[in-house]
């Protein structure tokens, strides 16, 4: 497959630093341009970024000079990835869509679109049909979306659930690194000894995404799920991981052993198709009574896999469960090129991709 | 009132540390003996206890000699408070009742005993009455008890809805505080950069005392209430103050505003009693979207006061909002002392009480 | 004593909120003007600052109005604070000079001019003497500043050492607080799990201002001391309490017993002056072998106390030690509060003030 | 080179799940048994466990029926590890030696003795001479030594400058992480928001293992180097990676330049050797003014190279500068490994060892 010669849009954020970590020894994207604001273009990139992965940035990146995110830039490239904050995507991705470029992004901004799909490869991959209506639409180019970093766990959990006996209604209650704030998260001054018990934005993609990413492909159009999401979000001082206390409402009595089953038997959409982020297992259950934790469960799978623990009966609704997910990693980069190379392997570079 | 002799059962412990630091310049009450464990016990306080808080122990606790918890050597005091570990508890504190102490205790040991109270003053004061069957029962020696430490600010946010709405089911996350899990808690290795999701014994103290305490007395009995509670324990890396995150289900749909209204008027059981750890107001309702935070607003009130924030709509239940407690001083020895206090003005400790 | 009525530039800062915090109950000073940049000016005090401490701002000076840093709007203020960063400083204190003002300091912007003094009222009271040099420069305003956060602590503890056998040379290893670098300080993706092995500037300013403090009045002018410093600065995760890691050489052999002898004697030279902010030992030293540490010791003496331990000798220097004193209250606003109580009853606010 | 099989004594303490961690794919070594105390000893590795580091134990090793710690047990193994603490060692390591092991330990038990090398194989892999005359007194087994965690990352640093200028004085300031005191360390509540200014024994190490290690082999015995240390121990709230402040007196003027020079030209006594967990380089000087820094640099060369960083002149002694190691990998586990394929290619396993 490939090689694809890959932009990077937001290269110098956290979610960008990640992108190009992961790329730097992938096996069918190249990285071409590292895209980033007018205040870095024109340095290296190993000046300009402020590097908080724990090695340094991989040769071949840190030597490639930064250019500003503007199509004419990113000439050459088959498909852009974005790893920009909301703000700025919101401005900078249609320009890149009127291109015609295939952009893979990782932003808030246009999820909730009816046409843009939010796709976590295991979960909807079939939602991507909605693509042939986005590019008629723009003429070409397309945004594809994943969840946010919070909410692509959880779907990856709740997706075997609601399967086997659907998901009504759910109660989540997180416990947020401090990477998914990106670089101008919390001061140290107030997180040490604290949890900030807000995170603006968060619970509402929460519980507007949720409901998109288990909806079914009707009638040409994805039609959202009939699940009703209560999300409490908080930010605590662990550097990465996501962790989230679910309670679930399902269609019937399902005792924890019957739901441990489904959800180590899931496989999802991507089983058998070879893609090189693709975890063994997406999702695993551990059956000691105090994991899944942050620090030793992170990195399961290379951080794509969703770490579930404590499966019991919940007093209140059907089932609660802890779950915990790599939130730089499955919950933003990691998923951000999954989806890549999902599209990949169903050719939507090879059609109407700019030179 | 008083002065009031009394005695403290796990002296050295955090809970024993906190009860000896606010029994220093308490009006009523003064510290007539330390006990510890056999090993402490004939060495000064200030030698044997590892002292947590931030002052030294106060100069005439610090002096004292310690001594083991056998009654015999508490003669004088009119009452004892129990900061005991609950294996302890269970063998000791019967001891005590039987040689005819008021034993006021931190302990679970005994909490769900039918005639033994767990009392908030500000809610359940009225639970008291069953002291009457306990001490006809012992011959004259009795346990009081107050929840645990997540559960005090809990069931404080929650008796005023249910009073005025009827609480009927609870889903509630907590955040809570390493000094929670006394002087033998989690490593620092264990704690940094990671949360631990499961307290052990923690969410069943939850869901069994909340309706409990939010009992009505009928019949010549504590009848607890109908209410359903599911409680996903965490631990995080906070020095004090549990925070919880709750989702609620009332009698009828109630708006915030309606529900805010009902917080701030909420006196409780002791407005007017003038009892001395009683803070001016037993929850606070603040307007910010990020609070409370641990570090923020545990002091309140002296740590007395439970800080509810966040109040808004649940897609779920009905409602939903964040309360933070400390859980070293409400939710434990600011807790136990209170009701020795309620006892004090009850006159608990005039009658039948050792010489 | 007074009533003086002060203002405060840059009250919305960390250094400015704990002048606030103390000046709410001070028996001399009464809050007239909170000043802070433009984008703050105009609103209420409890509006527009970030308040980090633990209570509320107090409720006189939370409905003050903020002004602007300008002159004009400190009429009738017998004295300005000054919580201003350095950048701020020099532009801004000297229009208050030139205004006639007395000018109390927290800021590094002239600590090193030559007629200004770096004071520490116990340690160097006299070098007060110099600002009648100032005043006649000025035409009657004048700045007394106190040391960096990191400096404070430090010369108190050398002080009596200097004394009594001479300090030569020092080596000195922080581990300095977060609130160290005020409200633009370390994000927690940066110091959780880490340490910053740099603080701009800091190493210059303890290896400068040491010397100048511990000097001498001599033939007019203050003559820095013949002490060479050699500082590591190091930022850590603590919250509060810079600790300081230190060898030093002494004219002669002197052993720990000595040494601790001389540290507990030291009583500075404002015994006698009833100052409202002098703690009751300007030094303590400790006996445990694990002591002083930043959580349990920062707040002796109600943060104005410098915590001394483990003194004992060294095998490359003459002796070596541990210091702790709280950064925001001892190494800034209860220093630069300190210094205005001093000038207070040495009348230095009766002359040439502004009306 | 190998096969050999090897026996890990202490397997389940934190340096012994870093030996079975690294030894899992080791090309030379296999473990053959895990030992550890006799509460232990009879279950599979994985169920006796507490796993500390991110990953699950290695399948092989997860699976070994744990044995005590008993020489019979070990028969067979070319050699045996010691993750031992000191106390245990003290009693088990002489029982392997007179049983004719070689003993490749971490402990501090017997680095002191004379004929007993501290090795750090790239500083003074000629100290193993010494283990003729070791070997002539046991009667065939031996032990060979690693430095204390804090020690073998400053050796390491000090070593090229110690060879080309002559280190004589040393003053050095830790900042120590919790992986350093084992499973037993601080509790989360004695470190969260604190520093510890104090680890037992400790500076000690550092004091007399630094010149024994620097030290010559003159006249058939190690003679220590007349390098005069003083260190001031400290733990931190970090995980992983010792860093050190250092300033160190050298024969003569040196400036940065030229230090830097002769650190970056370092090879050590390895080089060439084909040792499988030698880094590229020992050591590496960084340029940035902040750096090294735990969280960022401990994973330098796989946790096997010491970082240092800001160079510079020091006003009391001569140079000073910052280094870090990873603790548990270079200054522990890493080294232990190291030193046994240094004896491994000098063929130190194939004499007289038990079949």
């Amino acid at each position: 497959m490939g090689p694809f010669r890959v932009g990077i849009l937001g290269a110098t954020g956290l979610v960008g630093q990640r992108l190009v970590e992961r790329l730097a020894s992938h096996p069918w994207f190249e990285i071409g341009v590292l895209g980033a604001s007018e205040r870095s273009a024109g340095r290296p990139y190993r000046e300009t970024v402020r590097w908080r992965l724990s090695e340094d940035p991989p040769a071949e990146a840190a030597s490639l000079t930064v250019r500003p995110c503007v199509p004419g830039e990113f000439e050459g490239c088959h498909l852009v990835f974005s790893g920009l904050d909301a703000g700025a995507a919101r401005e900078i991705e249609p320009r890149f869509v009127e291109a015609g470029f295939a952009v893979v992004s990782n932003s808030s901004a246009f999820r909730m679109e009816p046409d843009v799909p939010i796709v976590v490869p295991e979960v909807n991959a079939a939602h991507l049909t909605i693509l042939a209506a986005q590019r008629e639409r723009t003429g070409g180019g397309y945004i594809v979306t994943n969840p946010n970093c919070s909410v692509t766990g959880l779907v990856l959990a709740l997706a075997p659930l609601h399967r086997a006996f659907g998901v009504r209604r759910v109660v989540v209650a997180t416990y947020q690194a401090l990477s998914g704030a990106g670089l101008e998260g919390p001061r140290g001054l107030e997180i040490v000894d604290n949890v900030i018990p807000w995170i603006p934005g968060e619970e509402e993609k929460i519980e507007l995404e949720t409901p998109k990413i288990l909806g079914s492909w009707e009638g040409g159009a994805i039609v959202p799920a009939d699940v009703r999401v209560a999300a409490h979000c908080h930010r605590v001082g662990t550097l990465d991981g996501h962790l989230e206390a679910v309670s679930v409402e399902l269609g019937r009595r399902v005792g924890p052993d019957e739901a441990i089953r489904v959800l180590r038997e899931f496989e999802g959409e991507t089983a058998g198709l070879g893609l090189p982020s693709s975890p063994l297992r997406p999702v695993v259950v551990r059956n000691e009574d105090d994991r899944p934790q942050p620090r030793l469960d992170r990195g399961a799978g290379g951080g794509m896999t969703v770490v579930v623990g404590r499966v019991r009966a919940c007093p209140v609704l059907t089932l609660r469960f802890e779950l915990l997910s790599h939130n730089t990693v499955r919950g933003a980069a990691g998923c951000t090129l999954l989806n890549a190379e999902l599209l990949a392997v169903r050719g939507e570079f090879d059609r109407g991709i700019r030179p």
